[in-house]
Order: C-alpha cells, then structure tokens, then sequence
C-alpha cells in the first residue's frame, strides 16, 4: 500500500518553489526581466570554462568503458585522492584518500553523515536561521534535529541557548557556515567557543558528539576574507562540500564527504558510508561530473558578482530602514521585515513584482530571504522598486 | 556515536567483490589476459555513439547555467516526457510524464520504490535466484525481504511456494527478469499467472499489492525474441530501470522508476518519490546523463557480442556435462557446480585462473554464476582451460 508518511507530505507547500513558480508564471505575462526574483538559490554565473572542457576532452579521448564502467562505491580512487590533496594544501591537516567519500552534492554527504554517527532516536543539534531542508535529511534518517535559537544580534551561535539543549542524547551537532539563508560566516570565535563546549560535552557525557558541517558556500567569502574550517577546530567534523554553488554546477550533483583526519575511527567512516549506500539508492555519483572536477578542484565560477550584489542591496536597503545583519558570504541576505508577519509583508512586495521568501521556515519569522545570485543589473533596478514598495506601504522612513 | 549497525557490515566480505579483487592482483601477476574473470557484471561494450556525441554537443552549446542549473526534483521534464513517450511507443500503455520519476541507477528507483508502496516492518517479497544486494535495498528502508525458493528446473517462479509466502502481511513483490544471475527471461505464462495470484490475492486482502519490477536487463533479449513487460499484465507495477547495461553507462548512474498508467494512484506516485528523496539525499541523478540518453534512447549498445558469448558457454559447458537453464537474456549463467558445496567448487577453479563466482548469496547453494561481459576471444581462450579444470578436478565425464 501506499506510504502514508510521505503521501501526507504532498499537502505541505513549500514557500520557496511556490513563489518561484509564481516568479515564472508572472514573468510569462510582464517578461521575465521585470520580475525581481530573489527566490531561488541557483548560481548565475556559468561553470569555470574547464570544468566544460575536460568534459568534452573525456568524451572524445578516453575509452567509453573506462570513462563510464561502474567507479568504486566510494567513489573514483583519483578523484578521492585528488579531493584529498586538495583539502590538505587548503586547510593544513592530512586528509588521505581513505577520509573521503564522494557524494550527490552535499544532500547526499549530509544524508550519509547523520546516518554514519547516529541511530534512530538520537538528538541532532541544528541552529537557526537554517535550510529547512534539514528537517526531512535528519528525520527521515530517524534521528531527531532540534533547532538551536538564533541569536538575531548577529547571526552567529547563540552559546547559552546551544549549551541549554546540549543534552547526553546528542550525538551530533548540524552547523552551516556560511550560511543559509543569513549570508553570514561564523567567526573563529564563534567556531572555538563551539568546539571547547563540544569538547567539554564529550567528556562529561563519555560519548563522542560528532560536528557535521555543511560547507557549500565555503568559497563565496566577501572582503577578502576566508572563512575559518571547522575541521580545523573541532577533531569529530565530518564535513560536507558540494561543488553545486562554488562551480555553478548544482544540476550534475557532485560533492563529498570529509572525515576530519583526527577524528575517532577517522580511517573507517568513508568505508562505513559505503554501507550506508546501499540501502538508500546512492551508489556513487556520477562519473563524469567526479572527474571533470576533479580537472579543476581549486578553481570557481567567478563570483564576484555575489560580493557586489550584495554590496547594493546592504548599502540600499539599510538606507531605506531595514535592519540587516551584513553577509559576510554566500549569496542570501536576510532582512528584518517591516511588519510582524513576514508572509503580509513579502505578499505585499508580491504586488511590486519584488519576489522576497518569508523566514519562517528558516527558523527566523519576522525576517525575509533574498537570493542574489541574480544580474547587478537586475539588483540594481530593483532598488527604486523596492524603494517605492517601502514607502507605499510602509509610510516615509 | 558511529551508528554500529552500519560498522558491523564491514566484517561481512562481499564475495563478488573479493573474487574480482583476486582476478585484478592475480592479473598483475600473469597478465589480465590469462586470467578468465568471469565475476562482474561490468559491461564490455561501449555506449551508443550518439551518447558521447550528446555530451560532447551539450557541453559545447548550450548555456552552462542552464545544462548545469537545478533540475526539477522528479527529473527533467523534457526527460521524463521522452521515457514516458518511449514506453508508449514499446509497450503500448498510456504512460505520461507524470509517471516517470527519474533515479541514479535502477538501485535509486528501488530505493523509492520500497518506500513508496511499504511502510516499516511490511514484508516484501522476493525469488530466488537473486541479486544478493536486494537485501540491504530492501531490508535498510525498515520493510523486510522474505524470499521464495528457486524452481531450480527452470528458474521461472515456483508458484506454489509463492502463494504459501503470499501473506496479508505483503505489501510488495519484487522481481527481477531477466534475471540476475540465471540469466532467464520469465516466460508470458509465469507473468500471467504471477498477475493473476496477485489480483486474487489483492481482492482476499483488501488491500493493494505492488509489484516491483527491476528491469536493468530488459533489453538484453537472445534469439530475436522480446521479454514480456509485467506493467502490461499487473496494473500496481513500478518499473525500475537502468541505462547502466544497455548502454553500457554503470558509472553515469541514471535510470528511471515508472508508474504503470493503471496502477492505483498512478497520478501521485511519482510526485511522491520526490518526498522520499528528501530524506534519503537523492534530489534527481545528474543533468547531463539524463539529457544525453534522452537524445538516444531508443538505442542500445551493440549487445550481440552477449548472446555470441552465451551460445559458446551454455554450449560448450553443457557438453562438459554441467546443468543449466539455457540463458534467454543479460550476460550472465548459472550452471550446477560439479559438486555440492560450490564455494569449495569455485575456490578449485581459481587454480585455473578460472574466476566463478559461488551463487550462495543469490539464493542457489550448489550453482555458480558466471558474468560473460568479457570478449568473445577470451570466452573461446576459456573453454580448454575448463575442460582441463573439470576432468582435472572431477575426472571423465
């Protein structure tokens, strides 16, 4: 018979697509260039130019049942050992071929990593603002995701209220940095504070607590700045990384997992999580997409457009009154509203053809996201209508 | 905590993989050529031209934000239309883009499959000979794989064991023909009369009973004939397939589940397997395979090297005085070892750079599979080195 569990799913919507469904369907009727659609977390900038080219060389140099043969079900030995080398010469620690696992993007690191370090029942830490995906990745896994309040000052790691449900039964702790849907990175501060509680926890509570860390927006970093790698911190990180937003790739799903080399059983996870693929369909990623990235693991799409977008919309819109912590990444913006509810506010923007995503789902009513990853141009004529949207309804500030 | 479930399966040893492991260091010693690896099911033909000419032409023209961009969680559309249309034109059932589902592989369209038609704890069952990693497919959903007894004359479905395993407690049968790894087609008449248990059973039960038809092998037919296609016989079928063999793509994974038109709810099952993904880190296999066996998917490798390779082994090997049901389909056959225990059978074989694989784990203790997608030289280089194994090891026949 029919599953019930996720029959009744089909009766919740999700904000998100509904409203980039109604950005499309608008468009169809005004042109798609006078709806400000700042739904959808797809990049808008094309691939590194060798990512493509590697995948034509593939195709017309190498034997196709070599290129396309069953890989490894940790994935392509090269291309683990490539990845490897790679998160080595970055971040200094000794990742080796048998601490990663390639994954489908990082929903798959992520639904390979919670099922790699809890059992149904367990506690899952998360914190708001957060992707709320994340509710069906960890549940439906069988453990338990309970969401940390955010602390809005800044959008870092609201330390009384994690340390508060820091409780025995959690085995692990969900952190995404830089994040989704703030735009903000956590400090080195932030990241210490966290791991010295985590570290304090594991031994009053004589268990390990392992940190999975959701890294994909780990390259976007504004100001010049790197964001600091929680692996590096904290020994029990189990890192997942998609190639999806960093190489503007998010339709070929590939990513991995990283167990941090210092980790308990740090040479067994990557072959656990190969267990854990087979009962839930996963069976490697593609191998074409492993490769070609692998051709060129330290380049990205070029992404300084995500900086100045943002650049123009912190600019502009704290001028306008709105109270915004300042993104030090990705490509999310994460407004306080100018009313209470968040959905009346974002459907009054609606009517201005400005397409805004409230946060309730996100952990944070009352705040509304913007994904920028869209033309300046387009960001640009954006303002005089949000401009005039503000003024309308919200009165002169 | 390292979830233990998943720890205590890497002291369970995959004998396939061991075996195949065995030929490659074995290989390194005396030359690949001289060792007659019959243990995976890898393959030995290249995909369709058009395929690689797809890929190579995608990636020169198209906007990579657009070929590289998110899919639609069910697949994309234009993809599913042309699967849903291709099964029109085959099988002539009314199938529509709202059927199809697409999936990494047949082992992603399995994943779905069982969470889509069991719930925790429902029984599912299964025929001997079978695919030894239904097992975890199955049994890691929560639903358990109970198996029927092989009809060892025939390999076809033994009936009466079936309807005394066919309790209310059945939610889902799962079959997989052509079959691995006896290599036998289900005839017209097992399919007909599997349907009709299954539509009485469903009336005595009162409740629906889905078929799950694996059917990676569907195009891998011997002597001109076609394999009866259940979703034309029983309405609650889901159809899993795989491109992995008939293109000879493994390492792509792509693959579809298809909903039979008829079946109950035909409308909604896709839609809902795009739930189940969320949870199980699948979100769509990967844009450019979808698009490039879209562009060629009425066509096959050259799979005629298969049937070559089967009529030199089934013929040859009869006559060495083995038993076998003559394979119709796939690249596999499963002869009775010459003697009961057939790991020990196979274990003398090795002595000969003979590499069988013992089919204990499919469900047949006492036969031995072997994988003939290897060259047809190779086959005919094998068959003296068997006749010297059998009459070494078990004397005049």
């Amino acid at each position: 018979m029919i599953n019930e569990f996720y029959k009744a799913r089909l009766s919740g919507k999700s904000v998100i697509r509904e409203l980039s469904e109604y950005a499309t369907a608008r468009g169809q009727e005004i042109g798609y260039e006078n709806v400000f659609d700042y739904s959808l977390g797809n990049p808008s900038v094309p691939c590194p130019q060798n990512y493509t080219e590697a995948v034509i060389r593939l195709h017309q140099q190498e034997n196709p049942m070599a290129l396309h043969g069953y890989s490894p079900s940790l994935g392509n030995t090269a291309v683990r050992e490539t990845v490897a080398k790679h998160l080595e010469r970055r971040f200094g620690l000794p990742y080796r071929t048998e601490h990663i696992f390639m994954t489908s993007g990082a929903a798959g690191a992520i639904a390979h990593a919670v099922r790699l370090v809890t059992k149904p029942g367990d506690k899952v830490l998360g914190f708001a603002p957060f992707f709320p995906e994340y509710r069906p990745y960890i549940n439906d896994s069988g453990a338990q995701l309970s969401i940390v309040p955010a602390d809005f000052s800044n959008f870092q790691i609201n330390m009384e209220a994690f340390e508060k449900e820091l409780t025995p039964d959690t085995q692990a702790v969900l952190i995404n940095s830089p994040n989704n849907p703030s735009g903000v990175v956590y400090s080195e501060e932030t990241i210490r504070e966290m791991a010295n509680l985590l570290y304090k926890k594991q031994e009053e509570f004589g268990h390990d607590i392992f940190l999975i860390s959701d890294e994909p927006y780990r390259e976007i970093i504004f100001d010049g700045k790197t964001a600091p790698y929680p692996a590096a911190y904290y020994d029990n990180t189990i890192t997942c990384y998609s190639f999806s937003k960093s190489m503007s790739l998010p339709g070929e799903r590939i990513g991995y997992l990283a167990v941090c080399p210092r980790a308990t059983d740090a040479e067994i996870l990557a072959v656990i999580c190969g267990q854990i693929s087979r009962g839930i369909g996963h069976n490697c990623p593609s191998s074409t997409p492993q490769l070609a990235m692998a051709a060129c693991i330290d380049e990205t799409s070029d992404i300084s457009v995500y900086e100045k977008n943002r650049n123009i919309l912190y600019k502009e819109m704290t001028a306008m009154g709105f109270s915004i912590v300042k993104p030090g990444g990705t490509f999310y913006i994460l407004p306080k509203a100018l009313e209470a509810d968040s959905v009346a506010f974002c459907q009054k923007a609606k009517k201005y053809d400005l397409i805004l995503v409230p946060a309730d789902g996100f952990g944070c009513p009352g705040y509304f996201r913007m994904a920028y990853c869209i033309d300046t141009e387009k960001v640009e004529r954006s303002i005089p209508v949000l401009r005039k949207f503000v003024e309308s309804e919200y009165g002169q500030r």
